[in-house]
């Protein structure tokens, strides 16, 4: 089993570096026979080679089993302001477009000893257990034209496309039902369809592939702007919800936070399943590069850990064994082993060392 | 002086009713000579019509020196699932955009009585004040092309434009940073550059307003993505946030859920001001039409009768007077007056009486 490690900028490399080492442990224990590969992507390796991402390093995540991403970006990058097609612009966009990774899966349950961490109340947050199905691969992401130009007007205008093809909506709505149906049956789509003619399409497609393939999941619809604030009003009404690639982007972030603790939460990036079976993957903690205190050896491993865990069912087809990472983060947790970000004293490596110890 | 009240669908009319009321006081104590019309507007100007404004209502508002507006909408005309550019199909929309309201102010401040209503702990909340400059005439909104039609591809696609001209950004910029001088001079600039091409112009274009005509306004710049999770994390650190159309719906519902009592904010509207010095402007609460309480007598006035102070300050040049009517209301609020959404046991036109007593 081919894993390749993209540690990126900032924290990134110091959190896969955790996450890896958890994998090899239960690798030496329960013999998943993985093969780690590594190399360089978004700041780092555009400061190498002048791109994001090289063609060798997209072959080689295609030809992977799963690939294990840390974060990519900081100011010094930011601060050139290149324009063009974000694929041309992200090590990560190319490799969610590449691979056609347009499920992107957040779940958002907090744990119990993270409770008073979050700024929402914690009768609020107890219970929480959703998970965004988030469109990765199309949208206003990557919708032609697109540009910064003089027009026939004589002024300068910065324009962008959101485009969804029926396809396109057909299949994240495909994954979120089947998610929702192994899950406790309710599916809430967002869109903003009172404005946006792409939200009637999108609407439109999700209700009609509920209807004819999945009856025995409930399916709200709500407005964008609706749901930005019902998700901080009662979130414990979600089971699953699924939207386009910019609201997902706006919501899952906002989601994120209420559980108090962004360096935490994992996400995984998933295709559609090859004819081997196999389902393409990428794997990374919802925290960005966090430039700040990248080096320092205080940065939450735990984010890349749980993305490990999904990496486990997901790309590995191990579930229990993603149980018990889950598991020994818990345990750890609630030893009160953890970094400044979650109040706590330890570094990086003791909390690594922790849910290792923990596996058991 | 013209005020134009639109009491639209659902609870809109009753609301607007208190609002009017209060007005009306005001008019009898200090002279304003107001001359109050109305008309219908939304779906119970559709179902009369066909149209969810007519054209002699938009020629009255835009002969008015404000309009108060109740809200739109429901699940009836929803269903509908009309498509066809955004002022076919909203009453509220045309507005904005023919009278060229551009500049949508919504304040987020809750008042102490209602701190232990916010989701959010009250010290996250206490103290909050801040204000959302949200563009209002462009963006995906109204950008063409757009549509659901069948491309070269033979798939089904539905797209929309995002497009912002330099002089759209600028005259927005303009007014938000404007408004931050007048407050803590710290403006918050929120876009999606990083993916986005228009977010490119926007960032470029507002840090240079700033840099010519503002130099005493400190400026950031925050991913949309990010924006989202610290209104979360730390709304204290807000003072003024400027963003486009679409950014600004959706952040201002989250913002507006922090508070903890969407039925009590307000918003206005406003264009460019006109030769006479007068400046168009559209005031209405943030809540929508809330059918499920409509004809009750249950609805909360205070988003209604706060949007009428706003009124006095932008549409009739009577700040004094809006100081009076908002702390009419946090006096009704201490003395626990209210209405269900808060907790309360009041209704509509007990917590208007109250108001209106309280104005002493
Ligand atoms: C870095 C950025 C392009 C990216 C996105 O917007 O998709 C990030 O915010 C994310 O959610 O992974
Ligand atoms: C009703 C809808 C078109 C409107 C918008 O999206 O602008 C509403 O959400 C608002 O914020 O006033």
């Amino acid at each position: 089993k081919h894993v390749l490690v993209l540690g990126g900028d900032g924290i990134g490399p110091e959190v896969t570096a955790a996450a890896e080492a958890v994998l090899r442990t239960l690798d030496e224990r329960h013999g998943l026979a993985i093969a780690f590969e590594h190399a360089l992507v978004g700041g780092a390796c555009f400061d190498a080679t002048g791109q994001f991402i090289t063609d060798d390093t997209m072959r080689r995540a295609k030809a992977a089993d799963a690939v294990l991403f840390g974060s990519e970006g900081g100011p010094k990058w930011d601060s050139l302001e290149l324009t063009g097609p974000p694929e041309a612009r992200s090590g990560l966009t190319r490799l969610r477009r590449e691979l056609e990774l347009f499920a992107n899966l957040r779940p958002i349950r907090p744990f119990d000893a993270m409770l008073s961490h979050s700024t929402l109340k914690p009768e609020v947050v107890k219970g929480v257990d959703f998970i965004i199905v988030r469109e990765l691969c199309s949208g206003i992401y990557f919708g032609e034209p697109r540009g910064i130009e003089r027009k026939s007007d004589g002024l300068l205008h910065g324009f962008d496309t959101q485009d969804y093809s029926e396809p396109e909506i057909e299949r994240i709505a495909h994954a979120a039902f089947a998610l929702a149906r192994s899950r406790r049956k309710k599916l809430t789509s967002v869109d903003k369809a009172n404005v946006m003619e792409s939200g009637i399409l999108w609407r439109r497609t999700v209700t009609r592939i509920g209807e004819r393939h999945y009856p025995e999941v409930r399916l709200d619809h709500l407005y964008v702007d609706n749901a930005a604030m019902q998700i901080i009003r009662d979130p414990r009404q979600f089971d699953v919800i699924v939207t386009d690639n910019l609201f997902g982007d706006i919501l899952s972030d906002g989601s994120a936070m209420i559980t108090g603790s962004l360096g935490m939460l994992p996400s995984a990036a998933l295709g559609a399943p090859r004819e081997d079976g196999r389902r393409p993957g990428l794997y990374e903690p919802v925290h960005g590069s966090a430039p700040d205190i990248a080096g320092k050896g205080l940065a939450n491993p735990l984010g890349a850990i749980l993305s490990a865990a999904l990496l486990l069912t997901h790309g590995l087809g191990r579930p229990d064994l993603a149980g018990l990472v889950e598991k020994a983060v818990g345990r750890a947790l609630d030893d009160g082993v953890c970094t400044p970000d979650l109040g706590g004293r330890a570094g990086t490596s003791q909390v690594t060392a922790a849910v290792i110890e923990a596996l058991g």
